[in-house]
């Protein structure tokens, strides 16, 4: 009898098993929507069975969380390089170039997928799951982003208290969620114009 | 043999199916979204045959164009009773309250289903019929924005030139959509603060 593997191989397999999963899910995510990808089609794409996908994943809302979760450091690792709000548009506006050329699903490298991001905010209307999903991530978001207005308010020479921060962070969020969404709306508008729209009000926010 | 009905009520009749089949797929998209709902599950909501739904509609789309149309000319209507953005703000947060008040599915009275609005524009980035009605509606929705936002601009004593106007126009609807996005994703959140986050935008906008 062969000896047992060691702890160490039996958890990095499990830890080839999770990724496997997760990458299959973004290609099914990212092909066929949120609700339009089973369980079912994502064993088939990872190539095992579903039995073994409930072992790591107890169903959709879980992967999706493990899924947001990978989203949010490398969110806050992006944030945390960028400088100034004006930074972030142009930043923004290269993830909507990078979109474009991808086409259908439109994941850009770093695995944003902005319909996933559209869907999963729909769903937790209805799903308490992804309800707690969504509400979980939330106050990572706000840290982040308040730290990046604080940043560029400072560079501006006007600095904010918490609750000016706050409240222009409010703003921030929806310029960049709404940019999300009118793009996704409207793929052939004007780069320029987004640019040049989202910079004046940058500059009149004092950002 | 009865004589055979008069066109005018073959015609009554016919649209009274069709709002039927509406009524019925709006409850199904609010409660189910977009990809739960079926032709199928329509179909029973509204007590009739799926054979008798496809001869209005070839296809959810197609459903949905209608949903939408219908939606186009309430909120044209909606936009032309405001009279600046900082009103405009205020509706929305109004928007706001009802949908917290409904819970799931969100839809308020002028049945603009917040959900539905996100899963249909992420939908637009796969399937080529919903992103024809996306495309098809863009239009309506920028020659509406951009009357009140040049009437705001002029309350303000500072109307914009055409391109100045778009651009203003931009950044609104960024913060509209970007709005409708922060409160789905977070419904517990402090509406003072999005009311005085909004309207200091709007005042540093000159709207």
């Amino acid at each position: 009898m062969s000896p047992a593997p060691s702890p160490e191989k039996v958890s990095a397999r499990a830890e080839a098993q999770r990724v496997r999963i997760l990458d299959a899910a973004r290609v099914c995510f990212s092909e066929r929507g949120f609700h339009g990808a089973s369980i079912s089609a994502i064993a088939e794409v990872a190539g095992m069975s579903q039995g073994l996908i409930y072992r790591y994943f107890t169903n959709k809302a879980a992967i999706i969380r493990a899924i947001t979760d990978e989203q949010r450091e490398e969110r806050r690792e992006a944030l945390a390089g960028i400088a100034t709000c004006s930074e972030l548009v142009e930043k923004l506006l290269e993830k909507i170039d990078a979109w474009r050329e991808t086409g259908p699903g439109m994941t850009c490298e770093g695995g944003f997928d902005a319909a996933l991001f559209l869907e999963v905010s729909a769903e937790a209307t209805r799903d308490p799951d992804i309800a707690a999903v969504v509400t979980a991530q939330e106050p990572q978001i706000w840290v982040d982003f308040e730290a990046l207005v604080q940043r560029s308010a400072e560079a501006a020479g006007k600095p904010l208290d918490a609750a000016a921060l706050r409240r222009r962070t409010v703003v921030m969020r929806c310029l960049v969620d709404g940019l999300i969404l009118c793009y996704v709306r409207d793929p052939a508008q004007d780069r320029e114009v987004l640019r040049r729209s989202l910079q004046e009000a940058v500059t009149a926010l004092c950002l």
